[in-house]
Order: structure tokens, then sequence, then C-alpha cells
């Protein structure tokens, strides 16, 4: 990121004034009230996300979580909304929210255009559902969105809108194993067991002109809280759907680990001591429904709708990581 | 709030299986909704809120503020998002947005049954509107809501849906000083300049069947960023909305101060240091529009219409001061 760029954040009062901008927050608010009709459609209850709670997520690829003082206790600002997920549904069985997410991101992410330190999801969760339930929603979401947006933003989307096309269902399925192989041809090396890296990612999203899901990670790359496939021990039952075209990440879901016992073992297992997680073992020993389900970045959404080249431009008060603008 | 109620909160797992709960989220979905609609009907953008940032609003009659460390600097978890509607409306003119909130309450808040310390407003503001604009627009969203919620949620009310009426307009309006002197007819003292103490205000409400505003607070009683009445100094161009029957405050809104210099001397009158405001005060000194708006807390707006005695459950994952529940 260039001083230029770093500077023109902290003076957002007067870039915010662009037509540009404008134009690309009337598409956002499109786009979100696209998703709120179709999930409607589907039966969904929008719920009030938390904001702060005694913990939160672990799993966010080496950000730091923001713990503040509450009255004594140790408190996080949410890093996402899952476990809180995994409460509502015994009352309501198909909820989402637009729930606010803080991650203090290391330095280096502000050089992949698409890393914010406070961001947006539609976060969903379906009780008894599998993988390909909610996989095969969030294509027909996703589909939605982009032929209501192309409809009703014709305007604001100006040049845009002609390279943006409805994708075609069902979309492409990679393994975790199928992507760090194709990656591999690209010469790309990825370990086997860890996350895919940023850039090979993104040249994994370069080479393609849909979007695609990569699946069944292994149980070492992602957080305690997927469930471990039955059939392919090692390797979760989740999921990743990447834009093409560089864009990148765009939902990371999966099915949840709801049994105690099992949960407990894989806390032990990614380094996190189940004594930390007080209420959310409380939860889990009083038992609680299978679920699966996804977020979806609302501002990477937005980039890639708007065909933005940083993930800053698609939202009004933008905070990347080191840089301390309104 | 008894021992018993605490312990309630902190097993929510339990509780929110409650199917009265659920009720009362769907309730709360079609509120939120339906303020949707109305608001875009009357050509606003719904924008995405901040959720840190440098400054936050300091009017928080008593709460304290959180504050984190950003990379070194001070941010706060936003209280309130007013300094940042001051900044869109010069892009967008008419917005709203669902923000997060975190103020932490005084310990006996909890005994008020209406403070949370995790709370969502709907934040709404008009570029180059007066007060009288938009109390009007704030009339016509709760009748609308009302008679919306009525018609869609006659089985989730239950009994609730008889004595929840649409109100007529236009809603009564008091001054400050008429309500003062009310509330001394009522035997209740309120020093003049003062905020209506939380009891007083729960009286007031409690006398009233219909919705009223109470308007023109002393400029001792609120935050800077309230415009001064030009024809009676010392009196703000700002406005509550109190519910009836004891439902207490619904809205708080006004006028804004836009004026660099005269912005100034107002923070330095209530005992803030400009210093302490970096890029809002270099915004108002390269010079915004005026702009009038007001936010209406979500949670309150659910407790009324749902006629819930405790705010904490008209929220699914409830903050109120002193418990740490999930």
């Amino acid at each position: 990121m260039s001083c230029d760029a770093f500077e023109t954040l902290k003076k957002r009062y007067l870039t915010l004034r662009d037509n540009g901008l404008a134009n690309t927050f009337k598409i956002q608010d499109a786009i979100i009230s696209s998703i709120r009709v179709f999930l409607k459609s589907e039966g969904f209850t929008e719920i009030l996300a938390p904001i702060i709670g005694p913990v939160t997520d672990p799993g966010i690829r080496g950000a730091k979580q923001v713990t503040i003082d509450y009255y004594g206790v140790p408190f996080k600002v949410m890093s996402s909304m899952i476990l809180y997920k995994q409460m509502i549904i015994a009352s309501l069985p198909k909820v989402f929210a637009l729930s606010p997410n803080i991650r203090l991101e290391p330095l280096e992410t502000v050089k992949t255009r698409r890393h914010l330190t406070e961001f947006r999801q539609i976060d969903l969760e379906v009780a008894y559902a599998t993988c390909e339930e909610v996989m095969e929603l969030g294509e027909n979401m996703l589909c939605h969105v982009i032929r209501e947006v192309k409809r009703k933003c014709c305007e604001e989307l100006g040049e845009r809108g002609k390279s943006l096309k409805v994708p075609r269902k069902p979309f492409k399925k990679y393994t975790y194993n199928e992507a760090v192989e194709i990656l591999k041809n690209m010469g790309m090396h990825v370990e086997y067991g860890e996350e895919i890296p940023w850039e090979a990612e993104e040249a994994l999203s370069k080479a393609h002109s849909e979007p695609f899901w990569i699946t069944n990670y292994p149980i070492t790359a992602r957080g305690f809280y997927y469930m471990e496939n039955e059939r392919k021990p090692e390797v979760l039952e989740d999921f990743d759907l990447i834009y093409p075209e560089g864009f990148g990440e765009a939902v990371s879901g999966g099915k949840r680990e709801h049994r105690y016992e099992r949960l407990v073992e894989r806390m032990w297992r990614s380094g996190e001591n189940p004594s930390d997680y007080g209420w959310y073992l409380d939860m889990l020993k009083a038992g609680i429904p299978p679920s699966a389900g996804f977020g979806i970045g609302v501002e990477r959404l937005t980039r890639f709708i708007c065909g933005l080249e940083n993930i800053w431009d698609a939202v009004p008060f933008p905070k990347v990581a080191g840089v301390p603008s309104p």
C-alpha cells in the first residue's frame, strides 16, 4: 500500500464525496437487500448478531482478536459469530445475521488488497443440514444476488455490468487435495495440512472465470468447530467458495462438530484450552442440534460485484491493518 | 435484578429454547424489515455502520466507552455513529444503518430493565433537514412499523396484539421545560439544565397512552453535536421520543452543529478536548452540509412492541451491566 493510499484513508471525509464511491454504496445496499429477500424466501429469520462476548471463533489465520475488560471479566470483540449461531439454531432452525467482525490482521495483509480489520459477514446456519445443502443454498444465493444487482443497478455498475455474469450452476468443486495438486502444476507449492496461502489462492482464482469451491480441508488447517469426515479421518466437512478473476475467497463454512467429547479432543489438538470456552462447552454438554452454515464477507462480495481493485473502496469507513483512519 | 435472572442470562443456551423468545425474534425480524422498507420508500440508502474508530459519541449519560489498542493507537468501540453519519451525508444525503453500539452502563442500570451494554440502533441522517422534518419521518416510521407488525405477526404477538395500537399523528410535543413542569406537578423534581432522570422519564411515560416527544433540551444536558437554537440561546434543536405505558425512551436525535468554530466552543464547554477529535474536526474545517437525524434503539422498540418487562428478552444474546453472559 503506497503512502498516498494511506493518507487518502485518513482523509476519508474528503474522498467519500467521490461519486464512484456513492455508486458502490448503492450497489452494496442492493446486494444486502437481495440476500435478505433470498434468505427470507428460503424460510430464514434474520437475528441480531453479538458484538462482544466471553469467547469468539479462534480460527482466524494469524490475525489477533481484540480483548476488552467487561466489568472485570475478559471479553472479546467478535471475530466471527459461529459459536453463537450454534446456540440459536436450537430455537430458530434457519437463521442469518449481518454480523460485525474485528480481526487485527498482520500488517502485510494490506498488500493483499482484500483484508480489512473491521468487516461484516452475512452469517447463516441451518439445523440438521449437510454441507451439500448449504453449498447449494450458497450457489443459489450468489446467482440470485448477481442477477438482482445487474437488474437494479445497471447505471451504478457502469462498464462492470458487462463483464459481470450470473455464474453457471453447479459450481466446480475441488477437494483441498485437488486444489493443492493444481497449484503444484502451476509451480506453487502448498505444504499438505496447511492453509492455502493468499497468493496461491489468488493465483487459483485468477485461473478461473467462474466461482468454484474448495472442500475437505485437512484437520490441521482449520478451527476445532468443523466436523471431521466419518469416512476420511483427518479431513473436514468444510468448504470455501472462491471468486474468479483473482478476487479470492468469498465464503467459508462447513458442518459443525456438536458432540461434546469430540469437540474437547479437537480443542486440545488445535492448541485451544477448553477451560477458555466456558458457556460454549456447557452448551455442548447440554446438547445442541447438528448444523451447517457459512459466512460470506459483505465487503469482499461488494468488491467482486463492483470489480474493485481495493477492498477499502467497498465500505464507507474502511479499516486496514496499521492505518488509524476514521 | 434477582440472582435467578442473573443465572438465567449466563445459561442463555438453555433459556433460548423457550418458544416465547423465538416468537420475539420473529417479531424483531419483522420490525427491522418494515423499517427498511419504509426508509427505502423514503429514498434512504442503507450503509454499513462503523464498529471501531478513533473517536465516538461521548454523550452517553454516565456509561463508559470501551477503548482498544489499534496498532498502537487508542480506538473506541462505537457507542454511537453520529459523527460518522455526518461524514457520509456529503456523499449520500439520506442514509441509515443498523449500527452496533457498546456502552458499559453503571451497575444500577440493571434495575431500569431497559438498559443493555450491547445494543443496536437504526441510525438515520438527512442532509439539510430540520428537526421537524425528521420528527415527522419518525412518526410515520413508527406508525408504519406497528401497522405492519400487527398485520404480519398476529400469531406471534398473541395477547399483546390487542393492546398494541397504531399511534395517532401528530404525536404530542412537550418542550423540556414543559416536561419538567409536568413532572413537578407529579411531585418529581428535575434540576433545570440536567438530563431527565430515568425514573422521572418512566413516570412520565406511564402517564401517557400514546408516544410523545420531548424537545429543546438545555445545552448543559446533551452532547456537543446538537445545534443551539438561534432564537433561544442555551437551548438545543433536539428531541427524544418517549414510548407510552412506562416503556420510556425510544429515540434520541436533533439537528447537528456542523460549523467548526461553534463546535470547538461547544466541545470546550462540555468538557471535551478538541485535540481528542482529530479527523472529526478536520472534517468540519473542510466543511460539511448541515443535517438532522436520530437513532432508534432496536431492542427497546422490540420490548415496546412485544410488551416485554425486561429488555434482555428482546435480543438473542443479551449483555447487561456486570453480568458476563454469552
